[in-house]
């Protein structure tokens, strides 16, 4: 069933051929559903672009760049692929949006990223008609670049205490903004604002407006206006981040967006339907980010498997020759589970984004009764999966040796990308914390009985339905038999136990005669292990749904479940390892990474590493001579001056 | 009890000043402690050299350089280095060496680092006595820089399937020398390489020779070397890791370093008096890399606690205005464990240090029986610090929000360098593999009775004697006013419960006809986590013995251990975070790191951040103009081109 398009038997290292001609299933058809039936649709992409040569490709690989040069070459590239876009994606869809600006500019950021990412969504979702007519045409065809403004120096996940303020000033009709913030400084030269609203003396919180920033001609900051880059970060190197400061700035009072709060020309304040309306911007990304996040590990997964299949090192058997180092348990444990994960974080993915066009659909209807659930499950699925995929990755990363620890193999920059969705659309803490408000909400009403009326339609909830269950099941029912169904029922149990504890705990500390917030602050780690296992439970759950097969890791083993039971998990465990070595190479070629969009020697899909990995170091600058053009002015006269102090000293 | 050494109030943050004012403690007594009473000989260095200004300073923070700027900076540090060591360090003692090194060259590596760290080590250990006389000078007075050859391009940990030979040539009395490795090359000009002897046709391991690798006056390869930079690395970007090919080169009979083992003028091969005994340069650095892992984490969490106290961020009670970042528990939750952490590794770090002094000198007493216990010791420790300060870093890094991904943190570089720890010096799940070979032979005994008549003396072993315990208790016996030793049985008990489980699993599969090798591997997830248990145990036992205190995370609940005890343990945690939250600050400050050491904005002794990061991004090249260079030939042009394009279509 080995499918032809990933091989190459005359070139193949044959330790990939060999692995390839053993799968007992269609890679095509996998990878079809993984990409959700555009497996074609991405391969005309790559194609398109492939084809388009050194006008759509890197100058060289990143790693040998300066910030600078990469700068420049992902602003070269940048406007390549808006050049190209039409003649090959369908603009309208953001998916093959992002995968064009992937595949073209990396994943390391570009001048557009923010602006379709972030900035467009929040401008759909946020003008009024008015509005929408005059400027969406113009982020489209990016005649401007926009970027999205909110997290400041001293203030990021806490949108409450945001300090830039814009205040109208009736007279003029305009608001004047002060304050810094930090966001894409230098291409960008639109921004959505987040900023407190003042009228009349009152505060009505943060509200997005459209404000231009940069001379559309000179693409000078305006005056009012001071901008900057914020300096080399761990990774996203041609990401723009930067400051951002108004000093009495004035912009229209039409430039506040105005679909949801309006501002009329008195001042007078008109609120919207629902509060956290004019945040959907922020569940957008959080939606889109989960299914990237599985991208991110299949790539890594990608390279670690393949590399894996090609290096060798060490016996199994004596003098039976040194094995593939995938063959042993240890780097099996530690490898395919962030192939489980994979799916388990796309399948949610996937998932979320459904919910969230639901929602918009909804909320554009009037009806906001969702808005709060999608946010919950969001805030719960971006703290889990970017960590528990920052994870994976350096798994990848550490199984690939001293060779996974080079630029070389790809790896590192994945990591330094994936991890920064730890902290960036909310701190994982506090996403958890937020996840959590509506767990204990819940389980208050659950507690009290007030939630158990509504049972019948409630419990049938994907996400909190578990937790309605009259009488969940005391002891744990997995025999050896046991199929996927029993194993949700330990991550129900498990989930269900951190919920009602850390809501027992909360009420343990009101009853000590905390205040609502102390006790909030005292419960603090109880209440993201409720959120955290909540998540996981609906990983798990979407994960059976969509595949009825299960091996992800095994549950924790406590008084729900005998050590026996653990037993049998574990042994399922490793019987599952032995059964995805012979087919795992042609799983992850089922993912469809082109070496281009890899960036990875290690992950070569040819398997040809190691006469590549010279090849590739020949290109650092340090290489260019066989002695570094600095040497004979500090070390090398250093050397010489003592070698002759110590023969003088001989004497 | 505050030390105004850290303080001075007129100048600081006073979040800063009023946390220092809470100490009940003097963090010199703490910090002399820490430093194992080498507290002032600290400052005195630190002193020295911040007195000697631009010379034994970097040029510019690492961040804003290009790696050729970097390496040409480091080659200019380290030779003002050398120049100044005699004017104020003892050269003899290799901590304040390194001390010296890390304060003018940073961590991320420098021409002499593994000169003085491997090399010179690797060539003490295995020189004769005439050997030693000819080349030891040249290398303490560094008139020639030595590296240490043993990674292979196809071959890393496994010492055993290196690829590079040295074949003895009776008729020239020369070895010939053929096969890459990846070492350092650009700045060393000879090498303490590791190569298979060959003589008469057989093979008898790797062994070390002393190679010369460049000329000495033009530094040049010599002819049969090939040399070059591996390339950019996911960090330590000044360390000038490399590759090195030879091709029949040849060097001397007498290069081959015999203290241990020989190669008589005929290819007599006479052998040492342990197969491992030159090893010991390996065991060294693993000895020497635990107490360095405590201080990368020292400095991480001195940078993320400090910041903690100045970082305002949201409400813990309403209208009682924004608290310090530190005030939430999960903040405590997140950082106080790496606090802990950091004792405890550095007292494993001191131990082991200790032990590999006294095996060495019982080396060169005759007696090798200690070897392999060091060798057992070192690799668990090894991997399990290596890991937990990796990852302690990282909590460290987000516990900073964003500007904890800004490399104006310092916690990325710390990150990257930390990271590579896992992977050099012995993969880590290979090394706990290492780690399990001893355990499973003294399980062995045990399980056949022939240990427990050693059982006096052996019982007292610090390392393994939890193990010949004949009637360890059943239950946990922890109560609410429970003290360490009881902590200490429940990690005996779990590394005692893995170690045989692992014994068993072995077993199990002997009889179920696997062979000893085979056995080994599928038990391989099981023996990985007998070794990280059995070594978290030893390190908690040092750490209670030092302190009599303990605060490290609970142990996990089973059977052993009640839900009610796990309480009691959680409940135990949450009260010492309350207890050591208000001297938190003090605790880091006892590290006595200075701001030039920490090169971080966020854990800047005042206090004073965001002024500085401001300060600190302007030195970046993308902000010398408010408009990149670059930006009208390609996003300036293409802006102007679509508008114009949109503006002839309304027309």
């Amino acid at each position: 069933m080995a499918s032809t398009h990933y091989m190459d038997p005359e070139r193949d290292n044959p330790e990939l051929t060999e692995e390839r001609r053993r799968a007992n299933f269609d890679p095509e058809v996998l990878g079809d559903f993984f990409w959700q039936g555009q497996l074609k649709r991405r391969r005309q992409i790559c194609e398109y672009v492939r084809s388009q040569g050194a006008e759509l490709a890197p100058a060289q690989p990143v790693p040998f760049m300066t910030r600078m040069e990469q700068l420049e070459d992902v602003a070269r590239l940048s406007v390549g692929m808006r050049k190209h876009a039409e003649n090959v994606i369908d603009v309208g869809s953001p998916q093959e949006q992002f995968y064009f600006n992937s595949l073209i500019c990396g994943y390391d950021g570009s001048p557009f990223h923010l602006h379709f990412i972030m900035a467009l969504p929040a401008m759909i979702n946020n003008c009024d008609d008015e509005q929408a007519a005059e400027w969406l045409p113009k982020l489209f065809n990016c005649e401007i670049i926009a970027t999205y403004v909110q997290t400041e120096m001293g203030h990021g996940t806490n949108l409450k205490a945001l300090e830039t303020t814009a205040t109208y000033d009736a007279s003029r009709e305009e608001f004047v903004f002060n304050s810094p913030t930090i966001t894409s400084t230098k291409c960008a030269n639109f921004g959505v604002v987040m900023a407190q609203l003042y009228t009349n003396g009152k505060c009505h919180g943060a509200h997005p407006f459209w404000v231009q920033l940069r001379d559309i001609d000179s693409h000078k900051p305006l005056p009012g206006i001071t901008v900057g880059d914020i300096g080399p970060k761990f990774g996203i190197g041609s990401n723009d981040n930067g400051f951002l400061r108004f000093n009495n700035y004035r912009i229209p009072r039409r430039h506040m967006l105005m679909k949801h709060a309006k501002v009329l020309p008195s001042g007078e304040y008109v609120p919207p339907m629902h509060a956290k309306v004019g945040y959907t911007s922020m569940m957008y990304v959080r939606s889109v980010m989960i299914f990237g996040n599985a991208v991110y590990l299949a790539g890594a997964i990608t390279i670690a498997i393949r590399y894996s299949c090609i290096r060798r090192q060490g016996e199994i058997r004596p003098g039976a020759g040194e094995v593939k180092v995938l063959d042993y348990q240890t780097q099996q444990y530690r490898l395919f589970p962030q192939l489980a994960r994979v799916y388990a974080i796309a399948f949610s993915g996937i998932y979320i984004m459904d919910m969230y066009k639901s929602v918009i659909a909804n909320i554009n209807a009037g009806d906001t009764s969702l808005l709060s659930d999608l946010h919950s499950l969001g805030s719960g699925l971006k703290s889990v999966t970017s960590w528990q995929v920052s994870l994976g990755i350096e798994q990848c990363r550490m199984a690939c040796g001293g060779h996974g620890y080079s630029e070389a193999s790809g790896i590192p920059a994945l990591y330094t990308m994936a991890v920064g969705g730890c902290t960036y659309e909310g701190e994982n803490i506090v996403m958890l914390l937020q996840c959590a408000r509506s767990l204990m909400k819940l389980a208050a009403e659950l507690r009290s009985g007030v939630a158990i009326i509504e049972n019948g339609t409630k419990s049938a909830n994907p996400v909190t339905g578990y937790l309605y269950l009259a009488n969940p099941p005391r002891k744990c029912r997995i025999t050896q038999e046991s199929g996927p169904d029993s194993y949700l029922e330990a991550f129900e149990h498990i989930a269900r136990q951190r919920v009602f504890s850390a809501y027992d705990r909360l009420a343990q500390l009101r009853k000590r005669g905390r205040s609502a917030e102390e006790a909030w602050n005292e419960a603090g780690v109880a209440l993201t292990k409720a959120s955290k296992a909540h998540t996981i439970n609906f990983m798990a759950k979407t994960f059976v749904e969509r595949t009825k097969m299960m091996q992800d890791s095994a549950a924790r083993a406590d008084s729900f479940m005998s050590a026996q039971q653990a037993e049998y998990v574990r042994i399922k465990m490793y019987d599952s390892m032995q059964r995805i070595r012979p087919i795992a190479l042609t799983v992850v070629d089922s993912f469809d990474f082109t070496d281009a969009e890899l960036k990875s020697v290690l992950g070569r899909r040819d398997g040809n590493v190691y006469e590549h990995l010279l090849e590739w170091a020949k290109q650092s600058p340090i290489n260019a001579n066989d002695v570094l053009p600095f040497h004979e002015k500090y070390l090398g006269s250093f050397m010489k001056e003592v070698r002759n102090e110590r023969e003088m000293s001989k004497i």
